[in-house]
């Protein structure tokens, strides 16, 4: 059995609404799972190694629950678009060349070490039209250490010709990636990818939410993230209740574990939906501001119990930091209390904190907390170079470290109990 | 005579409405101002020494034309607060050690680092109600080599016992100061900083108009940044036009140069008052995020012909990076843009990049851009980590490093033509 204890001042949030604290402690982990948390060593613990790690952070490694590998060249560029004309002339080009799967490692590898500098032990992520780059991603991850869901995005309709898949063939891809990676690695996933409901025909939608079933795999996808987009899919899909139930009528909403990202415009009736079928909303402040797309009334789906998550959605976003997504989604959350006469609650820091933690991490199972059973992801945070001018509670230092910190004060991570080196 | 080439990927803004770009190009400083920029190096300075930067990108150093040196220890801290009780339980306590040089002077040393670091070459802050600490501060900036208008804080009710000053004194203290300071250097200048409009008396505001006129020196001050400030305001000078008239009745909006800081809330007359007397506005998105306070709506003061620049405001803002400001920006006007039925265009990047740049630097003189005469303020940007995967042009590598990038990009800073070291 692997063990080993970890020592330090550890912080996490067990429920939203506050904080887990303890000062100077110890964790035990075995076979890479969170045992428990104590003041002091037991006895029965006294022969595990110890990663001694006294007057440093500890805290639950983050998850980013929606990103687009193959965008990461464009982060930070063309950022003065909407979503429609963004993808246009920004995205799709450079989605086209992924069929080079020397390019595909070169951006790959980059990305990858990104999100290991980061702090970022889980993501959800999806690649392109392309197999063979798609796989390349997901061996990549596997030999990274880091864990993550990894979706060949599906598209046959409304958009480039380079980028419009046989239906047929994306089917089979599809089904021959899950065949391979279904059951390879525990940390390294496959995800059924439609890209959104415009670019992809009634026969795709249908034949991907039966691999979801058959397979059991889970699905992602993108919900109402831009008004322009929503009246789109009322035209084309004009008896169906709304953008949601297009997912749901294919067995792509909840039937297996779901993500949709961005869900800024749902009706009522959505956010209903996302609950009773337990679908996952990933929020994403930073790419909404960046494409204008606007800001998703948070509180709704968390007072309707929908489950939710943090994500960065490069390139839309602009930034891989969790840290400043945390903050992101609080100041956001804020401008829409405002613009809501104060109606829709701003986030705490701890529910943010949350949300990038055990919010998202809840969608690998039990990951992003430090409860007994939980895996034992993890950050060592040297936050000394933000303090040291006035003493400050452990619950204050961890502030600190999301508003001000940066990848530099992140010196250790671990995934499921295993120290993650710089990948690539 | 001083004189120096500096070659390189020049990038700047001479008007917002584009870049000026000038690739692997040579700009000619002499006594640390700009004579001129071209792509081959005439005769007549061949033997000028040479800074040679090739591929590096080259661009005028940043401008913050608001922020509070005290409040440095709480920066991204208790930003789950509104203005009012932020200022009581954060702020304040905060603003009350400043009698203790010691530790102004643990503090003043980290903030100008960080400065320097973050590329923030010119400033414009407020220091506390304390006389000594504020002469430290600004000595500390002399010996730092970076340029910054710096203030004495000015409050004579409504705050804390702690931080009420007898008016007689507090006149007298800020006399005393510029009278000291205000030939000193000429780069680091005293600036008449009534706190805002509640915390002064009629008494103290007539008095501080009164030194602004007779020693020609500039005032900074606060306005219309949160809507239980401005129904304060209301109550407290009922008999005023607007809040804005309350400083322009005495002497403090204009009649020398004038920074208010945030102007969310401010009415057209407000605008076109700060436009008739030039008086600039200091844009904060991420103060004003954070406190919950609002967005300014940039645009109308650009159409109106209002001075702007961007401002850090730590620790209302919770980052000195004026990258992230730049991009903060962009992204609140693009909130802006949708909250005003898309009547209030979103900020272009030239034209963000402009307002951290020449639109505060223009309160410096001629600082902020490379045109001919103007100081040589330049930082010196290496951003070849950020990419390499495909090739770009300068003005998206620009784009990337103020995205993505930080402060590990910027390998050198120049203020007037001196190389600035670190400073602490």
């Amino acid at each position: 059995m692997d063990k080993m204890v970890v020592k330090g001042d550890i912080a996490f949030t067990s429920s939203k609404d506050k904080l887990d604290i303890y000062e100077d402690a110890y964790l035990i982990v075995e076979d890479g799972q969170v045992v428990k948390i104590s003041k002091n060593l037991e006895e029965s613990y006294k022969d595990y190694p110890v990663e001694d790690y006294t007057s440093k952070l500890i805290i639950p490694g983050f998850i980013d629950i929606h990103l687009h590998a193959p965008q990461y060249p464009n982060m930070g560029l063309g950022l003065d678009k909407e979503l429609i004309p963004w993808l246009e002339t920004y995205t799709f080009p450079e989605e086209e060349k992924y069929g080079d799967l020397e390019y595909s490692r070169r951006v790959f590898t980059r990305l990858i070490n990104d999100l290991w500098r980061f702090g970022t032990t889980r993501s959800v992520v999806f690649a392109s039209i392309h197999k063979e780059s798609t796989k390349l991603l997901m061996d990549l991850f596997v030999e990274s250490g880091l864990g993550a869901y990894v979706g060949k995005v599906n598209m046959d309709r409304n958009t480039k010709k380079e980028l419009t898949e046989d239906t047929n063939q994306s089917i089979l891809d599809t089904e021959e990636i899950i065949k391979e990676y279904n059951d390879k690695s525990d940390l390294v996933k496959p995800i059924i990818t439609p890209r959104f409901v415009p670019t992809c025909t009634e026969g795709l939608l249908e034949a991907l939410g039966n691999l979801a079933i058959k397979y059991k795999v889970p699905v992602q996808s993108h919900l109402n993230e831009n008004t322009s987009e929503v009246i789109w899919v009322k035209e084309l899909f004009p008896n169906s209740k709304n953008y949601a139930s297009v997912y749901d009528d294919y067995n792509l909403f909840g039937q297996t574990k779901t993500i949709m990202a961005h869900c800024i415009y749902n009706t009522d009736e959505e956010i209903d939906l996302m609950a009773q079928n337990g679908v996952y909303a990933a929020h994403c402040p930073y790419s909404n501001y960046n494409l204008s797309s606007g800001i998703m009334p948070l509180r709704k789906f968390l007072d309707k119990g929908v489950p939710v998550g943090l994500a960065s959605d490069i390139s839309g976003g602009n930034s891989l930091s969790m840290m400043r997504i945390i903050a992101g989604a609080i100041q956001a959350s804020k401008m829409k209390w405002l613009g809501t006469e104060k109606e829709l609650a701003p986030l705490s820091f701890s529910e943010a904190f949350y949300l990038a933690t055990k919010g998202g991490g809840s969608f690998f199972g039990k990951v992003g907390s430090f409860e007994e059973g939980y895996d034992f992801d993890a950050l060592i945070i040297d936050d000394s170079p933000l303090t040291g001018i006035k003493d400050l509670t452990i619950e204050e230092r961890l502030q600190k470290f999301i508003y001000i910190g940066d990848d530099r004060n992140i010196i250790e991570r671990y995934v499921k109990g295993r120290k993650v080196r710089k990948p690539f």
